[in-house]
């Protein structure tokens, strides 16, 4: 039988299941902005964000109100306290998401990331829905390898980020200034967007194994 | 009469109080590796990291163990819980000094940043130092008045950055595309350390006066 406690954390995991499915879908669309590009997306990614921060206030609330009142104990009060730093990580997620929106706002009608360098951020975007899902997954099922597998799409990410940062620097680069700097922002966006997914998949580690991640 | 608990959760912002003071030296240490440039100064930034991290994962578990053990509620509840999230932010805060160490020695002997923008480095690293000593206080102090003036730290922070930003698309920037990149995400890290100071004085904020910062 379920108690109360366990209905009520349950609740907050399927709530920031949904908030995983959200910042996917505005990174997403804020990649589509980015290469299409298309301002009204852009301009929707940045509404939208507001969204997304009055549900990790909510969240945030809930899971204090949580701790308040059931006093959980060992591994249940493991679980409220990290669903904290989660949410906090969740939120940072969506803001990553409008920083892509705003680049592509600022460069409107033009296109942020240069046609030679589209590719890359398909691949960033595609990879940035994938590891929200993922992240989706572990919030729900709390499963230590599916948490551990996480780190191969930030890997990917990572040399993704890397790639870019070696072709924006190479001497072959002409597509002047201004885009190197958005291309070299940009891709540490999609970086850190991964980073906060590790972040919360490795307190999933941590809390069901006992084990830090370096 | 203190506590234990009190007792223990004083020693917990002491010793926060303290991290904060080496994440804003470890800021300085960059900043002087940057402008110096000196490499032997940037590689002990990123060697010393690894005792920010180490104290930090104490300062979880010990916040944990207190939560643990004498079950606080209300006010001591969320003064502990808050806690946990303010490392994660002072932890970071170290995270970017690294980062800008790192630039450091990836030009070397080179300097990263050009002189025409060194003033604003000196100026964001002076900027990070106070805002660093002014954590501390708000960490020791909890008080909600000094918390909210590091808002204005911020804004001046901000402030530098976007006028790097503009400096740096200027058509008169002359220093190439690996300039621009590097002061680009140089600003950047500095940018994001105010950020996570004012989310610890936030936190404060809302602990003791129940209103959350936009």
């Amino acid at each position: 039988m379920r108690t109360v406690f366990h209905r009520q954390l349950d609740d907050l995991n399927a709530r920031m299941a949904e908030l995983c499915d959200r910042t996917g879908e505005a990174m997403a669309r804020a990649t589509d902005a980015l290469l299409a590009p298309d301002l009204q997306i852009a301009e929707a990614v940045i509404a939208d964000y507001s969204d997304i921060t009055c549900e990790c206030t909510r969240l945030e609330t809930d899971a204090f109100t949580i701790l308040a009142r059931q006093a959980p104990v060992a591994g249940d009060l493991r679980a409220v306290v990290s669903s904290l730093n989660d949410v906090a990580d969740i939120a940072r997620m969506g803001a990553l998401a409008t920083h892509v929106a705003r680049i592509s706002r600022r460069r409107h009608p033009e296109v942020a990331a240069p046609s030679e360098v589209a590719g890359y951020f398909t691949e960033m975007g595609r990879l940035a829905v994938r590891i929200s899902q993922d992240t989706k997954t572990v919030v729900l099922s709390r499963d230590p390898d599916r948490a551990a597998q996480l780190a191969t799409d930030d890997e990917a990410m990572d040399d993704l980020h890397r790639h870019l940062f070696t072709k924006v620097l190479d001497h072959r680069w002409t597509h002047g200034t201004t885009a190197a700097v958005d291309v070299t922002l940009l891709s540490r966006y999609y970086e850190r967007f991964a980073d906060h997914a590790v972040d919360v998949a490795n307190r999933v580690i941590y809390q069901t194994t006992g084990t830090r991640q370096p």
